[in-house]
């Protein structure tokens, strides 16, 4: 924290390029390099100038024309001094100025490190400083709104909240420790248990809101099924059209594979591969339908294709692997090629189709709309697909400071946080004694505690911030 | 220029983003959806100061916390009001705003069109308009330094002084014109061709300076020809290795079809892809070939790959097309495939290159070390290939101050007043009279004038801008 860190905080191209420097020597570093064309030298100037000058890095060479903008802490965003040079876009001139900051004695920023010296030199909380990072990647309306709500302190406030009635529930459970001797109970059980309820209902709260969150932040998952053949990467195509989609293949302990991700309507939806289904003696085959069956189970809209063309007995095989896990999901059925199978053909296995559903029983929430034929290769019939999408995604509306768990790290902490308030329910009705139930209490309030920053180490740290953009 | 215009200055992704506005209602428009956090109102703030605040595009509604920077006219880039708005970078987000600015009364600028406007407002003159996009594009110390160079205004300090000297040349011949009546020659003819004498050398030099400058700017184009099948694409790949190169298919009137573009030893080089050289009797395919052999006219370094495997037929018939066209060249021959053919017949194809090109007689610059073993595949040998390049390219370095034409705009309206300038010269040996010679020199002034932008019109300002990006 004692050095002074440099980056370039835009990516080449474009018109000007921003370098970042945050840092006691900011100032310094930056004088050695940069002439202001008229006035007085920058060391001098007031804090949130800009100044218009002359960069060079090799003496009397002229580099760049530029304009430094100067902030000293600790109004700053790092709350250390803080240099702003913005210079023309060339990757040669950006290198030079990065090159001659580098001798001068600033280091490279790491990923996110101007965000973690605002979080430790107290400028935001943990949990606004990862709204930053969700801030710069939000694309809809509803991911923004997210994030801004979380670094606005929606999030940080509502936690306040909730330790502030954590610590009244340990105030009182501990004046009862300290009378135990004497055997006066001073809180009235009923009382706690209520304060407990309360607790209980507002992380419920919390840690339910983290499905819809997690939805807004990163796509509603939707699962495409169905045999190999039938035409699911068709779909994917049509469906994330290039100017539209972003194809990624992010993995990761909260994400499934991700074929693509796209915004329709303003609902961002994750379409996730699977492996096309169909009897096998293949070991390998079965595990990649077994992996489809629980990617299945994870998502809440299944599209399944269905090949016309296939024969009844590979299609039924096909429907008893996917109708079983569709009982609580919105499902479309398509049938994909209607351009070229005939018209007696797709409503013969339209009819197939519904008197399969039909001997699901009722526990598949099902409407006969939602089978219909498609052609995938010609894009036809995709606009009732995408209707169907938005309309089963059906993600409440985002309002203005509503307060919902988008990070996965804060609805673990906030499990644990519920967990230890359900121990602490349950030392409650026991009647066990005040000491063995706030050991709950205290671990509930260091959970929350996690979530804020308040109680952290290095290793978590890096973990949140490695995750940042360089620069930032 | 009446309008106020607005335009992301910075690409998408990184850290943070730049909204430029410029125009009389920058500030206003600005102020409508940006409030500062503390203090004074946008419109009351000194020119060059950032302010921190909240940028509202609805009502009530934070989109984001941002660092407005005000400039006031004139002392800004466009020579108009400028702000500037730097934001966190998502797409988001910018998008709000340059929505929310357009809604207000601003434009989308054109690409170049805040450079447009300082050229307008007579803060510089064309050719240094011009420099500041060959600044932006600049990716080597060279190509720095010549952009640089001219936007410092080196090169119209230049063609001042060449101004100077021509209309000095007018002055005198028009005075000779107003006597002519009375058959008096005021101006000493062969005091005149003197002079003439002199602005043809410096226009000559300029003129020349282009062959080195467009090499700087553009790279130094090098040819890579051989037979379909002797490796080329391979050596290509090898040559322009992922981490270095810009793979970019650039066409136009001044570049051949570019195959990728690296910079090697502070060298910036243009690989040409070549037509496959073989007997044909295919219509198509002859003419590729005589495409291949007009690429190879207008470059100076040419790389032959051989495939050691073909046959001497085949190899000769390649030959006989390529090394005739090779004579003011340096030329390498390559012999591909070390890794898979045996030395003893590498060695015979490399005795059998050398007779070949003995039999060309002395018109060939080479040296028999110009031909060695490689493999494109493995990489091997290829420093030396590399190293071979920079020795051939070897371009005069680049000094500070040095007057180098980069701009084809430049060079054909330099080329034309050279022409005017012997047409001078033709009319004084011919002792032609005044009004018929200075008819010339004005022209050559015209065509200087142009340069800077003294005379110009829109359409051309309009092609010069175009090829900016947006944003600057």
């Amino acid at each position: 924290m004692n050095d002074t860190i440099c980056a370039l905080a835009t990516p080449q191209g474009g018109a000007i390029s921003v370098v970042r420097i945050s840092g006691v020597k900011a100032i310094e570093y930056t004088s050695k390099i940069f002439t202001p064309r008229k006035g007085l030298p920058l060391a001098e100037r007031k804090s949130h100038t800009a100044v218009f000058g002359d960069v060079c890095v090799t003496p009397g060479e002229l580099l760049d024309e530029v304009l430094v903008t100067v902030m000293r802490a600790p109004y700053t965003y790092t709350g250390e001094d803080v240099v702003e040079i913005s210079c023309h876009a060339s990757p040669y001139i950006t290198l030079q100025i990065l090159l001659a900051l580098f001798n001068l004695g600033a280091r490279q920023a790491e990923p996110g490190e101007f965000t973690m010296r605002a979080f430790l030199n107290g400028k935001m909380d943990l949990s606004r400083a990862e709204a930053v990072a969700d801030l710069i990647a939000s694309s809809s309306k509803a991911s923004h709104r997210l994030a801004m709500n979380q670094l606005k302190g929606d999030f940080s406030n509502e936690l306040g909240n909730l330790r502030n009635k954590l610590l009244k529930l340990t105030t009182l459970m501990e004046l009862e420790l300290d009378f135990s001797e004497e055997d006066v109970t001073f809180a009235d059980r009923s009382e706690l248990m209520q304060l407990c309820d309360e607790i209980d209902g507002v992380m419920t709260h919390l840690t339910d809101s983290f499905a819809v969150g997690n939805a807004v932040k990163n796509g509603v998952p939707v699962a495409i099924v169905g045999e190999t053949n039938a035409g699911k990467s068709t779909l994917l195509n049509a469906l994330l059209r290039e100017e539209r989609a972003i194809v990624s293949d992010i993995s990761g302990t909260t994400r499934d594979t991700i074929e693509g991700t796209m915004t329709i309507g303003g609902t961002t939806f994750r379409f996730i591969d699977t492996a096309g289904l169909r009897e096998t003696s293949d070991v390998v085959e079965q595990m990649g339908i077994q992996r489809t069956v629980e990617q299945l189970r994870k998502t809440s809209i299944a599209l399944w294709i269905v090949d016309p063309a296939a024969d009844y007995t590979q299609m039924e095989i096909t429907a008893k692997k996917i109708l079983p896990e569709c009982k609580e999901k919105k499902l479309a059925i398509l049938v994909n090629k209607s351009d070229t199978i005939r018209e007696e053909r797709l409503a013969e296995v339209m009819k197939w189709g519904k008197s399969l559903v039909a001997e699901c029983g009722e526990d598949i929430v099902w409407n006969e709309n939602d089978m219909w034929a498609i052609s995938a290769r010609l894009r036809s019939n995709l606009d009732r697909l995408e209707e169907f999408l938005v309309r089963s995604a059906a993600l409440p509306a985002i309002s203005r400071g509503d307060v919902v768990v988008t990070n996965v790290r804060h609805y673990e902490a906030l499990t644990r946080a519920l967990n230890e308030i359900k121990e602490v329910k349950h030392g409650l009705e026991l009647c066990l004694s005040g000491d063995l139930v706030s050991e709950h209490l205290r671990a509930a309030i260091h959970n929350l505690s996690e979530i804020v920053g308040e109680v952290t180490n290095d290793e978590v740290l890096g973990n949140i911030f490695a995750n940042f953009c360089i620069g930032k």
